[in-house]
């Protein structure tokens, strides 16, 4: 492997950074040369992350985006909303590319501050890092990585709403619970989660401006967007209702699917079900649709691992496109199942 | 406690006979004097049911139906479609009243047959016992139990389609694994359904059809219907994405469904959003909602146990209501929670 | 049921007090006249415990021991250790009877003050309230209720130590996670909990002392305790492995069990292995063995509910023979299974 | 990487079967070229282990050991016991090294044939295959691969009892369900498994005869065993009770296992207590331990994945040595946590 990235993660202590690590921990082109923690600075990685124990010689640092950027070929921020911005641009001048994990750039401008009640201190235009849907990722410096929810009901829509058939669209998405980070609460503690489903902000999930955003892209559609968490630690299942203009047999809806994702490495259409242990631990979107007889609804399901497709293996594919690699390097494993 | 039922179960091995015989032993009215099973015949109910040892000393039997009628004031029939059509013209006329827990009476005929694929036996108009629905069940010999799926869906949404402003009906709906049966399958392997959430039948699930059937007496919309299962044992939560024809206030809202339940003690509505341990082992169902702003859509979520509201639980509150008492009996406990 | 029994409930708001209120709701001889709670005071008790909504028409009170002894007949105690010593002296001098589910009465003073590293403020001499060893709980004023892990030990070891053929037990008991409480922590959080089996106090946990002081009324053995959480929300079972002085048959050990538990209706004997589903929500604690061949070892094991025999369901057991009642009275339930 | 060797699976299509192949994509030094299958032959690898679609191009094939031996330098044999001693041979004599997955080499051949009751077709003597205890693996033709349990209990045994200081251990372990294969069954049932920990063969189980063969070969130690399956996909967590002839302290245990396990990369040792995700998926055994104060006994825990440390990833452990690769190749991978 020829090129070899120095990489660093700030906010590596949550679950994101713990999974970059634990992905480019497998990738033959990078280097991890800091992490970053306002809190645990002075620590070892893998006192916080038992189970990198063994593969980093790594400690966590409270050090500055100039000092990361110095170090450093590509950051990859994994800090919450508000924060990023402040960071950016800094690393950006201190000449790192960037990969934004948190929301501060997903959004145009307007949208971010009316969806996040926030005011942008560091307004402008990013690419949306989906690469499938965005190939210009490749020749940027600065990528605003996608959330969780949006990749998964995205990708499951993308090439019917392009094909210009679809009128309406209900996404009723299914998480697991690492998807609200590593903080104990009354949602991820055990007894309120285990043989239960919850679904929450039913009408009001901020991803949804991210879904709008993309899908709108492709065709002029209606959206609703209610998300669930499911007793499950990763995965993200998004059931996709969608109704459409025209009825479509089953073999046009596959060549529109097929055309639309040709060459996309990390998209598997599948001729059941998905379910979420083929793509745990991996960077796959298994996609797979019925249509209703006699009826109007194509029920479309994408499986995702939020950590991985859906948060750092994503951001990881943003980097080999920025770098100038195959955008599978390091990336190319299978789900972990059962 | 005055009027003494002696009941009866036909096909008390699975999970709604068990259910039945769990929840009838705490009911001061009903001693259960016959539970048949084919396989079963001369064996302790609780070799099979271990949770009932110490309740119960009875012996699964294998006898006739008129047998059956002839011990008993009411029979439950927990068996599969296309059984039970064979068993209640007997237990009928043999004197008993009967709640018949299979499909094959909640249908008009002709969909029966066309959704089950099957020709039926013993046509008849018979009662679907939900009684918030159908308190014409007090006054029935034979009641159709109906489906798990069915409850939940139906009860979510029929206030609003019975209040004449909704157009379309989206029903997402999750079930616990143990509406498939005790027999263990590729889906209810541990492996497959744990960290998982399983969507089947995408468009096709035979229970849209009495979701159809019953919704469509309240008034003229479009039904879909998708079911998943979920990694928990019990419990069915149900989102209703319902799209109205006119804008409703929050209050409005409220009304609708309170006036369309009061007086039902078995329906809670509640302010947030239901949660299935809430209502886990017991006959309730929660009810709650949320109105999407500047848009065309309400998600009302419901939540019930599906082996008690959704099966067994019901049942016994349609024998209630047979036998004069009131439809609390036995059934007045809260969930089992945590 | 002819006593009416007034009852209070000194910290309401946690798990035990939540199952109190559960349990009691079927009571058919107690009415709740009084539920504290610092936090909570003026709130509805299903606010805070919502799967009791319907049920109770009660408020949480911030009130004092005095005003609810002089409400109540018996008061259930559920406050955490050290601040029940301050509480019981109060109740039981305003004439009410109480029943305490902390550890504050459990141990002879020395051990409690030694285990727990606190000053008692009210040494005294109470009952351990496991009524199948301790007949004498039916005429106290106060209860020392066991603890969770304790009960279920207790009672798989006791007729082999009371039989004089034990020399030494390892304990390695396994509790659902509700044991540790309603406060979220990253033990009970869902990632860390799911698809794990945590053991912690590996040798050091508390309760070995209430299982080494009951054990040894009964014979004098060696006591090894190591306590485990696993992904359940409910139920300990216990793994007791007993080496014994001389070998038993199968035959002989069951008679020792058989005779030993006589007229105790919650402990069932069974020929199988224990499994927690079977006493989930129920007062029972089943229990099983198996004899190694040429070996000193008997396993001998215990499932119990930890939130009913293993905390509120025996504290309602003690209250019913403290008041005279059957004391399968508002108990004698079914486990929630599957 | 310079050595290719071209590796076959007989029996690729259950768990570690599965497992072998999830590994081996990502196996810079190995190329699978044959698996087999009786019932799936024909059929792509990907229809029945999905989360490997993208990743081969391979279709199961029902031939003869011989072809497979033709074909490969090593063959990994994934079948039921009593049926790899009928391939091994001609596997052997076709000229391929092989390391059997079953338990048909694990033990001395009487002893096999007494534990598992059945003639031996193939006695000999053979390297078993834990590579830390075994490192003689390296120069075999043959490896019996360990079983699952008997990995964890003695990796987490075996230093202190090479010490001369153990007298008896305890062993109570609990696996993930994954170790009882892809067949649904009553255990696996989720209703059964879920919100359980079952225990089984409590006495009796099998694979106590390799623990106890290894354990003997380094010291005179009575051994106790007793299984559980857990609501845990993947992973076996041991709980080694271990009573020691003198009082060692926490100094003395941590060199004793530092020195034992040094230059072996997939033993983590570890401060505090070994937890399944930080392991799951991974080739690591993490290692824990505590000394009860005043007693005799020390509590080791172990955590290995059941699929990997535990069969499919040893046996790569095992390939890698025999073929001459750094025994990391290809499993230098953190656990999949959370």
């Amino acid at each position: 492997m020829v090129p070899m990235i120095d990489a660093g993660i700030i906010g590596g202590s949550g679950y994101t950074g713990g999974e970059l690590l634990r992905l480019l921990s497998n990738h033959p082109g990078v280097k991890v040369v800091a992490v970053t923690s306002r809190k645990l600075g002075g620590t070892d990685v893998s006192d916080k992350h038992a189970h990198l124990r063994g593969l980093y010689d790594l400690k966590f640092e409270d050090i500055s985006p100039e000092e990361v950027a110095g170090r450093c070929d590509i950051v990859f921020t994994a800090v919450p909303h508000g924060s990023a911005m402040k960071l950016v641009p800094e690393l950006l001048s201190g000449g790192a590319k960037v990969i934004d994990l948190s929301a501060d750039y997903r959004l145009a401008t307007g949208v971010f501050e009316k969806v996040y009640g926030l005011a942008h201190t560091d307004p402008r235009e990013v690419v949306y890092g989906i690469p499938e849907l965005h190939p210009e990722a490749a020749s940027q410096d600065l990528i605003a990585n996608p959330g969780c929810y949006p990749t998964g009901a995205t990708l499951a829509a993308a090439p019917l709403v392009d094909a210009g058939v679809v009128e309406r669209v209900v996404f009723d998405s299914k998480s697991g619970i690492s998807g609200a980070g590593e903080e104990p609460s009354q949602v991820s503690h055990y007894p309120n989660m285990a043989e239960n489903i919850q679904p929450y902000k039913l009408t009001s999930h901020r991803h949804k401006a991210e879904i709008v955003q993309e899908l709108s892209r492709l065709g002029n559609i209606k959206v609703s967007f209610t998300p669930h968490v499911i007793p499950s630690v990763r995965g993200i299942l998004t059931t996709a209702h969608m109704f459409v203009k025209r009825r479509l047999g089953a073999e046009e809806v596959r060549d529109i699917y097929r055309e639309f994702y040709r060459g996309k490495p990390f998209i598997r259409l599948i001729s059941g079900i998905p379910a979420l242990p083929s793509v745990r631990g991996s960077n796959f979107c298994d996609i797979g649709f019925e249509i209703e007889k006699d009826s109007d609804r194509i029920v479309v399901i994408s499986a995702i691992d939020n950590l991985v497709k859906g948060a750092s293996g994503q951001a990881i594919q943003n980097m080999n496109l920025m770098s100038g690699l195959d955008e599978r390097t390091g990336l190319w494993m299978p789900g972990v199942a059962p």
